[in-house]
This record gives C-alpha cells, structure tokens and sequence, in this order.
C-alpha cells in the first residue's frame, strides 16, 4: 500500500464525484484555478512562499495505482467507465507560481494551475494541503529569524509536529526561512539541511552522575559536544563541568557548548555565562530551548541574554498562535470565461492574475499591484511558468539559492514589517482592468 | 527512498548521537519510558488516547534500511562499528498501554516501553510525533461531538491539516472521538471509514446555471446528492432547487441534502429550511460547513438551527485553539533503578507507573489513581501489556469498537466535564506508594 504522501486517493470524496459528473456530461475544457490566501491572520505583517516544489512533484507523478481504482470500483459510488478512464490520467497542464521564498500578501496568486477541468479539480485538495503547511510555516519561522538576529536557529519541533510529513515538511519551510539547520536527520538525508543535536535529560539520568554522562558523551563526540546542564541544577551543574572541560581540552575535546532547557533563561544564561568565564571556559556556547518562539526570542534579545543559539520547536513547527491560513485554490477562469465566486465574506478576483513588485529606488519593497495576466503595470512581475505539458521547465534551484532569495525578502521589506509586532498593511493595489472584469462576471450573473 | 512515514531517520538527531555513547560505553541494560502530558491545555477538561496502533506499527517495523545505513555512515559524526551494529537494531521490548479510546488526565502515562536502553531511547521522536497528535486531535474531536448531541459530523479537514499523514491520521483520530466519518478517501480506503461528501463552489461555477450544475450533479449521484447552494445568493438557490427537486423525484432520483458554507449559519438555514419546508421538500436536510468548531457548533445548537449535520474542518484537524499539547516520553527506571528529572516545572513522577479508575457505582467515573505497577488501588487498572518481544499480543481491535469504548468514556464522564466550558479538574489522587518513590530518588541524587 502507498504511504499518505503517495496516494492519489489523499484526496476529498467530493473531488471524485464532481469527476463523475465532469466525466457525464462530457465537460473537459480548460480550467484555471490560483491558490491564494484571504487575508494575513492576527500578527502577521508577510506571508512566505513555501511549498512548490512538493506540488510540482505532486503533480509529475499523478496517477491512480491499481489498488486504488480496484478500492474506487469496488466502493459503489462510481461508474465502471468512469473508474477506467481514470488509469489514464495524468497531469498535462501548466503551471505559474511565485518562486518558493517569495514574500506575498492577501489575495496575491502564489500558483496557478492551468489544465483540463477534471486534472484542474482532483489536484485541488493536496496542492492546499502542500503549500498551505509550508506557507504557515515559513511565515512563522521567519518571524523568528527576524527576533533572533543573527543568532543560531535550530528547529527542533519534529516530535510535536502534526505527522511524518510535517516534521519533515517543516524542517525545509523553516530552512528557507532563515533557520540554520534542524535536529531532524531525514531533513538531512534528503535536502543536506545541517543536522544539529545536544543530548536528552534521559543520557544524564541513566549515568550514576551529571559528570559521567557529560565525560561519556564527550568522548564519543569529540568535535561537537553540547552538554544539557539543566536535569537537577543548572548552576551546579555548570560549575561542575569546569574542570571536565579543562581536562578534556588537554586530550583535543572540545565542549563548544551547554544547552539550558527549563526556568529563567535569561537569569540562568546570566549565571552560567558568568561561571564559565571566571573558570576560563568563555569559548562554551550558551544554546537554549524550551517553549521559545518570536515573542520569547525577542524578550531575549531585548534583555541582552547572553545566548549564543536557540532551539525553537512546537510553537514554530505548528505555527501555535495561527496553525492555520485562510486560503484557497479556487477558478477563476473556464472554457475561456472569467469566473467568479460571491459567497458572502468569500468573494474572489476571476480571471488569470499577476502581481507586479515595486521597489523604492533603495531596494525596499514599495507596494505591489495586483492585475490581470497580459496588463503591463511598474514593477517586476513575481508569477512565472514553472511547468508545461505536466513537466517542470527547469530543475529545481538548490535550497540554500531559495533560502537566499527570502533573506532577500526579509532585506527588502520596510522596516515596520520586519517587526514581529503588527504593522500598518503593506500597499497592494488591484488595478483597473481587473476591477472591470470583476464587475463585468458580476453583470453576466445578475 | 523512504516516505517520512516510514524512515528510522524521521528522528532527531540526538537519538543517534546518544546511541552512540551507550554503544562506546556498552550501557544496554534495560531502561523504561513513560509517555503522558503533563498538564491539560486550557479549555480541555480531559483527553482521549489515540494513536496506539500506529506506535506498535512502528516498533514491530523499526529497522534501518540500507540507504540510511550509508548516509549516517557518510555523515562523518558516526564511528563505522556503531553504524555497522544498527543494521541489525529490531525492537525487542514491551509495552503497556491504555486503550485507544480511553480518557485520560494529566500525569498519567498512556504508553510505556520497556527495553534494552537503546531501542527504548532510538524510539522516542516518532513515539511523541504519533500518540502527541492522534491524542490531540481526538480530544478536539471528542469536544465538537458532545457540542453536536447526536447530528452528523463529516471531518473536512483534509487540506488544511499539517501534511499527508496528519489528513490521514485525523480523519482517523476524529472518527474514534464520535465522528461519523470524513471527507479523506484514503481514511476509507485505509480503515472503512464512511465517506462523505458534498460538491464544491468551482463545480457551481464551471456550469452557465446553477440549476444546470445541480441536475448534472443529480444525474450523476442519483442515490447519494448533496448541493452546495451559497455560491451567489443562498436563498435563491433554495427556492430555484425546489422544481429540480420535484422533476428528479419523479425519476427516483433523491436529492438528500443542501450545504451552506458561509454567512450566518443559523440565519441561512432558518430561510432555507423554510422555503424547503413550504415548498414540499421536507425530506430535505440541511448540512453545514465553514469555520466551525465545537464552540460554533453548540451556539448552533442553542438556536435551535435547522440543521442536520456539520463539516468540520481545520479547527479541530489543527486542534486550532491548542495545536499542541504539553507532553512527554521520559526515562522513568534504568538498570532497575527508578529515575527522575527534576529541571524547573518539569519534575516527573519516577518508576513503573499503573492508574486505577474508580467508578460511582452508577457508572460514572469517580476518581483515578496515580501509583507504582504492582500497588493494587481500588478500581480497574488503564494499562495492560499489549507487546512482548517487539511483537503485539493480540491483532488490533476493529476501530469501529475503538470508537465505541471513546463514547462509552463520554457517557461515563461527570456532567461537568462533558461540557465544552472549563469544569473543575477531574480528581487524580497520587498514591503514597509513588510519592515515596519519588523522595526516595530526590534522597539518592541530593
């Protein structure tokens, strides 16, 4: 059996029954969807695009596997000839998108996809649930490498994240987002993301003494030790392990640093950093975890602890204060004819979209105008063609070139945006030609 | 290449640095983990253990694959004969368990492993990554089912759950907690769980009329409709539906229910049910989505909205307003002595832990106890040993008896902790047994 990343059937039931009824009625012209976000949620000045790449896969590999359409035919809910031609399909459309690392805002287009109706509509549910995890979490992480300086950023969320794939999912959004590694080793075996680790409570405490387990552990890691000093008392333990690293240094091992996981952070960074350098050891690192993310990191800085790194986990990984976006993927054109939907509070903008960016002159981020595909306005536009034919035009850029691009971003934006506190929204203009077409959908309805 | 759900590397780095020092210092006697929460979030008044099944798969399947074998070789932090001795790493420990199903409180272990000290520690990461998000997302459920009484409710949550396998597991995870079943064709084919579904706004949008877009629909689904009728104007779509009705009756085709998905919910289905009710379409049902939750769901129902069933998405897949819970797997006895941390505000209680529920004598609960495996308390005891030598002693119970044992629990659940509102915490009494333990450890180490 395929994993949950694999399956076609991943996928709302209801997907299968509009195919059906597309499949009825002969219905397979072109249709064009854009995933987008409504609105930014509570605290969140910029979104980071993230997330494309898995949707790109996505959309390489569709097709059904034969347990799954045995499991289709035998449910009863769908045609025999229906479930056939679903053997057949693959995904040959096109697709544009923002470039992963882009900063966007509410209502901006970050993907468009562009293929017949019934490949158009299946691909809906997987390609939200791909680019609306990373998405928040690259939004999230960014907001605390904004707080964090220039300070080391280790993820460490993958036992709280929700599932396999959003341990591994968020190891890379927050990669690109400014962190600097994960302690997640798959991150590392699939994407050379620098894998990062101390030691668990659990190593101290299966030794006889704090002492013993930090000696043991040294030795069997001579060039990177990071002792966890905080399992009985923090203070006592750091002042123990002054002649430990002293004796150890005569051998080579080195102890680059300690990790403070519980209390005061700032009173026992303070402390400890005070011990090690009246003992000689001012080269130890200071590196805490626990319950951090931007607001917690700010406080940090703000107080001027003397931590050299942090390990951010649960609340960045889930993206605790909005775990979720408002978005959607939604059509806006089909068989030619912009569309357009009127729920109330649920409004959309029809037809294919671009979105153009203007600089300040000094390389700041000036405003953005949203428009429709073809209508030339200031600015460099940020959707491309990524896929033709159901094939990526090019291969993928390397992580560490999209994370780059989003330290650019983070560069680029006006200062009040960079803060983690709310700012006044950035400008994003819709141009004229798109309000007209938006009025003129309304007219052919009303 | 693996998936994420089925690499050993889905793990944090520490895991192997530390295996890597139990292995150059030959520690392998036998350690004892415990997982539980430490404290209950806000607004949750108990929780319901989830994810048991998946653990088991995962201990009877632990083994390194080739692959992973040659990158952690290749990585450098690693000495070749620790690497080489992994190849042949299988879990060979025990486990006790509560049901999946059970309700739980703070402090009380839900799962413990009993095993050689590196197969006990190696497991960890993965073990918090399943029972943290099943547990997390039954108890959210569990909430939304004692808000709704006795409606219908369809887990929608697939896109904006956080991946793959959290679509996947919450689909499943809702379905124990008293949901009658989910949107996510994989959950059915994967589990049996009933699928449901309805039509989205784009299907309304491809066709010139909505009116054309439900006889299509209809057509297509003639035992098992659903009409989504807020794309332009709720009412209008009611009233438009009712001559449809009528003409597909007369063909035997049924139209069992309308969806609403946006504005107020309690206005639209008060009108809609109205215009179906005067119209002659009484058997039609009224079925709602869109931003709802447990507290959602009980103004509704307070209102007395017409409505039959709720859809109910991201807020209970994301756990939104508590996405993550404050637990742990901690070293609780090594080399058959007991152990215990004591870092600030994360003190645990040491050793082989049992709970003992009691009952009221009219079968609702009365009180737990928290105490040492082997101290008898009067009640019944929660944990039983379901894995021996790495492998389960009985096969998985049919999940639809998984879900039965969950809402017998809410039944036995003192009325006030039934109630969404915060209620008195529920009375876990810790034993003397277990608190003499525990100062015995503080007496060793001080």
């Amino acid at each position: 059996m395929r994993s949950s990343e694999e399956s076609v059937l991943l996928t709302d039931l209801y997907q299968l029954t509009m195919l059906q009824a597309y499949f009825d009625q002969g219905m397979e012209e072109t249709a064009v969807f854009e995933f987008f976000v409504r609105k930014l949620p509570a605290g969140r000045n910029f979104l980071v695009a993230c997330g494309l790449e898995m949707a790109l896969d996505f959309l390489e590999d569709l097709q059904f596997s034969a347990d799954e359409l045995a499991w289709l035919a035998a449910c009863g809910r769908f045609s025999p000839r229906f479930v056939e031609s679903l053997a057949g399909l693959r995904f040959t459309g096109e697709v544009q998108a923002m470039a992963e690392g882009t900063l966007f805002f509410a209502d901006e287009p970050i993907l468009r996809v562009v293929a017949p109706l019934r490949e158009a509509q299946l691909v809906e549910s997987r390609i939200i649930n791909l680019l609306h995890f990373q998405t928040l979490v690259a939004s999230k992480a960014a907001r605390v490498r904004l707080a964090a300086r220039d300070r080391l950023l280790v993820d460490f969320g993958l036992r709280r994240a929700h599932g396999a794939e959003a341990a591994l999912l968020s190891a890379r959004a927050s990669f690109i987002a400014g962190f600097d590694g994960s302690s997640n080793l798959l991150a590392g075996m699939r994407w050379d993301i620098p894998a990062y680790g101390t030691m668990a409570h659990s190593f101290v405490q299966t030794h006889a003494s704090e002492l013993a387990a930090f000696e043991h552990f040294a030795r069997s890691h001579p060039a990177a030790t990071t002792l966890l000093i905080d399992t009985y008392d923090t203070e006592a333990a750091a002042r123990a392990l002054l002649a430990l690293a002293h004796r150890l240094r005569a051998e080579g091992i080195v102890i680059q640093a300690v990790r403070l996981d519980s209390g005061n952070l700032d009173d026992h960074a303070q402390r400890v950093r005070a011990i090690l350098d009246g003992g000689g050891a001012k080269e130890i690192r200071i590196f805490a975890s626990g319950n951090l993310d931007e607001y917690a990191v700010q406080a940090l800085h703000y107080a001027a602890a003397p931590i050299d790194g942090f390990g951010v986990g649960t609340r960045m990984n889930t993206s605790a204060d909005q775990p979720y976006l408002d978005c959607a993927y939604k059509l806006q054109e089909y068989a030619g004819v912009a569309r357009r939907k009127r729920s109330e509070g649920k409004a959309t903008w029809p037809g294919r979209k671009q979105v153009y960016r203007r600089d300040d002159g000094a390389g700041q981020m000036a405003g953005d105008t949203l428009t429709l595909e073809g209508d030339r306005q200031p600015g460099r536009p940020l959707l491309a063609t990524v896929m033709r034919g159901g094939r990526r035009l090019a291969a993928s850029p390397p992580l560490a070139e999209v994370r780059a691009h989003a330290l650019r971003g983070f560069d680029a934006l006006p200062p009040a945006l960079r803060s983690i506190d709310h700012a006044f929204p950035y400008d994003v203009e819709v141009a004229a030609p798109l309000r007209e077409l938006a009025q003129q959908v309304d007219r052919r309805r009303s």
